[in-house]
């Protein structure tokens, strides 16, 4: 399995705190040793570092910690394999272009019959279960949708059936970003909390850390993190339900 | 406008060294300030740094210079601005999928009436006129071979007439890798250079480094690399002709 990470924010925040608990977990105080990825949305650009090599010890990955990138939609995944070799082409997330979007996806699971899921001309470069997945909804959605929507709660609602349909086949925990929205679909664990005034502190469950967010921050910030786990000992995360979906807009939930 | 570097090897190999010299250009000895960007491939996967900011003092291209990424096929980019803002998403390369391959392209130059170019599914993200060739390129190249090719000379040759038709729009200097080959499209300037045993010594024009590729390399290594201006001053590099094009793989000249 592997661990998901995303934000979402209402103005450029870094995500260097909740990443540095992350990376705990990979190689470290988890198992998820097989390459681990990184996507921030600036504007409609985005950029994504990733390595096929453990994030714990990874100088990528210490960059991203140490270099505060700030950004209003962040998604994140350490990975321990199961289909598809540790390789860079495998690894997380996956980023593709639709309705003149950059959209980026990762998923913790596993799927059963995936070759099986028609991916019109979205086709995957790598092995994994998990980017064919991506391509299938991808080609859904453009079969749905062949010019760009407008009604972006309808679209997300109609991804989160798509969704319903993959987890059919196994387990689909996913984080999905076009860099306004950030979708969380849970299939078995995903957790979120939402920060705002009045902020206070927290500590990394993985890492020796604890931040004062409130000397971060300014009162209007709202910043909302998801995760496979929650990431703090001292804060009160939601569950979301299985089979249910939190869609964030600048920070805040919608649906 | 901007600088393109390319490199194709037939073992996996760093490019800090002509890395160093390409990034001075960025800000420092060369006006190209306006973002930078790097993709390496390793096997079918790709990974893509990239900054709006000035490379020459941007701690991502610190990190690409120090930490050696090894790769048998590189593409990058160091940008002057000139249509579209300086932007992350306007920052080359810009990477593609098609026929299940990630496909990397940088554009030096300037394109006039390129709005009008059609783009089929491949809408562009950005400003740019670079990105909408790119998607121009890429949809032409999908409607003649709606399958994966297997004559990859013949879909080379073909992309050099693609990449004539927007020379004729203004100045179209390209580089362009699915990994496996990187092509070199040359309307102004575009020089290259092959290095092969017996190695020797090299020193870069931009930057008061020496490098003695004997030091760095095995007898069957062949390296070739790409650039708008010849980045060393002690080794003879080859002017690609206006219109036409150099072909490589695994660090060999093919056409």
């Amino acid at each position: 399995m592997c661990e998901l990470l995303g934000m979402s924010a209402n103005v450029p925040t870094d995500i260097c705190f909740s990443f540095t608990g992350l990376i705990q977990r990979g190689g470290r105080t988890g198992p998820h040793k097989d390459g681990w990825g990184i996507t921030f949305y600036e504007g409609k650009g985005c950029r994504t570092f990733k390595d096929p090599a453990p994030s714990f010890n990874s100088p990528i990955a210490r960059l991203v910690q140490e270099y505060p990138i700030k950004s209003r939609a962040v998604i994140s995944h350490i990975r321990q394999a199961n289909r598809g070799e540790v390789a860079l082409e495998n690894t997380h997330p996956f980023t593709r272009e639709l309705w003149g979007r950059h959209w980026s996806y990762a998923h913790n699971g596993q799927l059963k019959g995936y070759q099986r899921l028609a991916v019109g001309h979205f086709r995957p470069v790598g092995q994994t279960d998990s980017e064919r997945a991506f391509c299938w909804l991808l080609h859904q959605l453009w079969l749905k949708y062949p010019r760009p929507p407008r009604n972006w709660p309808a679209v997300f609602r109609y991804i989160a059936l798509l969704a319903d349909q993959l987890r059919q086949r196994g387990v689909f925990n996913m984080l999905l970003s076009d860099g306004r929205f950030v979708m969380a679909y849970c299939s078995t664990n995903l957790y979120w909390i939402t920060r705002r005034a009045p902020f206070g502190k927290a500590t990394l469950l993985d890492h020796d850390v604890e931040i004062d967010f409130q000397q971060q921050t300014a009162p209007d910030d709202v910043v909302s993190v998801i995760a496979t786990q929650p990431l703090t000992g001292d804060e009160t995360w939601h569950k979301i339900t299985p089979g249910e979906f939190v869609l964030f807009h600048n920070g805040v939930q919608l649906a």
